[in-house]
């Protein structure tokens, strides 16, 4: 059996990743400029592809970064003068908050147990906030956010900016963009491509944010700052050189996804999510870390086990990969993505393998 | 004829690296974890390669960004407490100028007319200087500086931490790292990579430096910071989720580069950059705009000339592609790369064709 990877991220590389990214390379895109008439047209496929996918309204813009985490501190020097909100339910969610107080930034966060999202209508936000950061993914505890949380913090908050860290469950789950300011994800996980590329969604209210902390003397970067961002997009290009060619065969990955249609992904999701969950609450030596079913995440689903180190070595020899549980839940918890990138058939060899060892 | 780029980076993708990067693929690089073994021998591999290439002293230290450019930004925010000293002789060394006044730090400069590069001893250095920022080789208009520069600079600046921007010719010139405390560069340049991967190299005192800011509660980052990247480079890790199969790409690159011998590839930029040099200077319709031989870079070789647009466009019509002049003056210059990637013969076809133009 060929390796089947379920690590949350880096993942399942998709299957016509090395198509993709060949036909790139033979037409010359790891060669050309940011600034020729080539990338444009690159640049404006991939963003058209991921509105599409992701139904963006026109308010809202696409930018590219280095990576996820990248985005951690962009946002924060963006769009905070003094105020930022955390809701912290897992490590990097906590890492955001630590990112807010590392830029020096006063940060508040309110912070739940391992496993618990958060009841959005008990928790209160402090009045001076100019950011409220979310983690809608939990990639290091499977904690879910609803999305109908996340119009329920809007609607609560207007007049503060509502970014949500999408990073493990882009593109599969319906945020509420126009209740969301900005958002970001990373291209290892759900869209099985390497690491090496974050995307940065933010809509015209960011923008301005950033450019009243650049009229205030606030430094926001410079390093691809929100105006330098919106400056260049407006022509299709990219303040430096980007990853052009992952922002390429990002661009024809959600051309696929699209033509599969999202709702047909969707489904499979559900399914596979179904069975595993099912699977761990009807076997004894499995449980569910998220206990509570409407915080469950659908992407990456997380169990508590004994010896999980020994269980991922025995499961590598099949060469089925997942990942331990993140940092002090490393020896006994297991971490499982279901991204569209490993299929039905590759998840019931998978739960076989937990079921008999 | 296949496309040729001499384009000054993006440039042209190394003959090998279409195999070397499906066979990273094929060994289910795209999908490892940032915390694995596996990525743990890929980073060693790709350090000791690279430090024999550029003949790094074990006092340095090699880490990896998202691009060369995002490094301009890193330096400043963990090397300066309030005083730079910058080194413009261009428009890339002007960005990191700027890059330094946006974050906020009491930058100061010494701005040589384009094309010109500096009496080194004539220069005067404040006193109160932190970091002295040079650029090797201005990718916008050819100015090198001499290596023995770097020692100079030193020798009179103990005190200072000294960092080069070796963006558009690493490896190819031998920097004095005993002199030089940090230096960066970007793999789709003189490695014939894609964009998307930046590499830092910075020496103990750098770290040092970077720690001491810490201590005085000034922000170095928070992402990627000196000491996250010092901390994980000891278990062979980086702070967040790098672009692993480029790392994984340069090491097999830099590993081929040694089997060469830098000596050779050495001997070979050198013919090229005679041979462009010596037909501009003999030829009416070309003028080299670095007039001063000792400060002609040999990677990236401008010309001026009339209506560069139409002969870049001609020649694109002949699958040779070169770079326009940079910025203003876009349309009375062209900037020819040479890397390792293109040989001899395929830059005697570019030559012929320029004089036919």
């Amino acid at each position: 059996m060929n390796p089947n990877y379920f690590t949350a991220g880096p993942s399942q590389i998709h299957a016509q990743f090395a198509n993709i990214y060949l036909q790139g390379l033979q037409l010359g895109y790891g060669s050309i400029s940011h600034r020729s008439a080539t990338f444009r047209e690159i640049y404006k496929h991939t963003d058209l592809q991921l509105r599409q996918l992701l139904e963006l309204p026109t308010s809202h813009k696409i930018f590219f970064t280095g990576s996820g985490s990248e985005i951690w501190e962009r946002s924060i020097s963006n769009l905070v003068e003094d105020h930022s909100f955390h809701l912290v339910n897992g490590s990097f969610s906590k890492k955001f908050f630590n990112y807010a107080k590392g830029l020096g930034k006063k940060a508040a966060a309110i912070t739940m147990p391992h496993g618990k999202g958060f009841e959005i209508e008990e928790v209160m936000f402090p009045e001076n906030t100019e950011l409220i950061c979310t983690t809608q993914n939990e990639t290091s505890s499977g904690v879910s956010m609803p999305v109908q949380d996340l119009i329920s913090i809007k609607n609560r908050n207007p007049n503060a900016l509502l970014i949500t860290d999408i990073v493990s469950i882009a593109p599969l789950s319906s945020i509420p963009y126009s209740h969301v300011d900005s958002s970001f994800f990373s291209v290892q996980k759900a869209f099985g491509m390497p690491a090496g590329l974050g995307v940065w969604i933010v809509n015209d209210r960011c923008i301005e944010k950033s450019k009243q902390l650049v009229t205030k003397n606030i430094s926001v970067g410079p390093h691809q700052s929100l105006n330098d961002f919106d400056t260049n997009y407006d022509k299709w290009e990219t303040p430096n050189t980007p990853n052009v060619m992952a922002i390429y065969c990002l661009g024809k990955i959600a051309e696929e996804m699209n033509q599969t249609g999202m709702a047909n992904i969707q489904k499979e999701i559900d399914s596979k999510a179904d069975l595993l969950y099912s699977f761990a609450d009807n076997n004894k030596k499995y449980t569910p870390v998220v206990a509570n079913k409407a915080h469950r995440s659908k992407s990456v689903i997380v169990l508590q086990c004994n010896n999980s180190g020994l269980l991922i070595q025995k499961l590598a020899e099949k060469n089925l990969f997942i990942s331990n549980g993140y940092a002090e839940f490393k020896n006994q918890e297991i971490r499982i993505a279901n991204f569209p990138t490993t299929s039905i058939a590759q998840l019931q060899i998978l739960i076989e393998e937990l079921a008999a060892n």
